[in-house]
């Protein structure tokens, strides 16, 4: 079974903390067809965090887990924390294939969502 | 001439300011059919600054401008501090439409973007 694990920083904010877990139960639906599992997880100051986000997918069936991180650049969260966290926590599930996918603003799907974003307001423009 | 201006919050780490200026000259590239000006500017720690990123947009002949938070979740600084400096600003340039696109995780090709992103790392396990 495979699982997405979108990971982001974590906020003091619990409203920006709730976003994430809804955007998680919003991506279970839209990816069913090809991911089994969406969990969400923190760096760090929002529960799960990350080590028990992947243990979470392990119970629920993975066998294999893509962490996603849910940032913008590439910043030190994204280019040490989480993989250091991500292979220590690999080190304890030998047996499940665990990857981290970029970070969201190397896809090429960036610039289309930001013109579509432009063009919401653009609507406002009169 | 219509101008998008992304806005991000700006880093003490050099490499994620010139990520966004880089994003900035790519997104020229893409919306050119679209939108005459695409500068950044940044919300504090770099340069330049949201008031004279529009101002830079103004110069540029820019007579309706959308300034394109790129950030994932409506944090204080989307929902407070960027309507805030934006309001302020534009109150020097009564002449210029502007407007402020929702953040980047309001738009619906956020889930297009994170499947895509984890279709990458799953192609890379066996």
């Amino acid at each position: 079974m495979k699982a997405i694990l979108p990971v982001t920083h974590g906020s003091r904010r619990k409203q920006s903390n709730d976003e994430v877990i809804s955007l998680a139960d919003k991506l279970r639906n839209y990816c069913s067809q090809q991911y089994d599992i969406v969990n969400a997880a923190f760096l760090e100051l929002a529960e799960v965090l990350i080590p028990d986000g992947i243990k979470q997918c392990v119970n629920d069936g993975a066998t294999s887990i893509i962490v996603l991180p849910y940032f913008l650049n590439s910043v030190r969260h994204v280019v040490e924390d989480i993989p250091n966290i991500v292979s220590s926590t690999a080190a304890q599930h030998p047996d499940i294939d665990i990857k981290i996918a970029p970070h969201l603003g190397a896809s090429n799907l960036m610039m289309d969502l930001l013109v579509a974003s432009a063009d919401t307001a653009r609507g406002q423009i009169t």
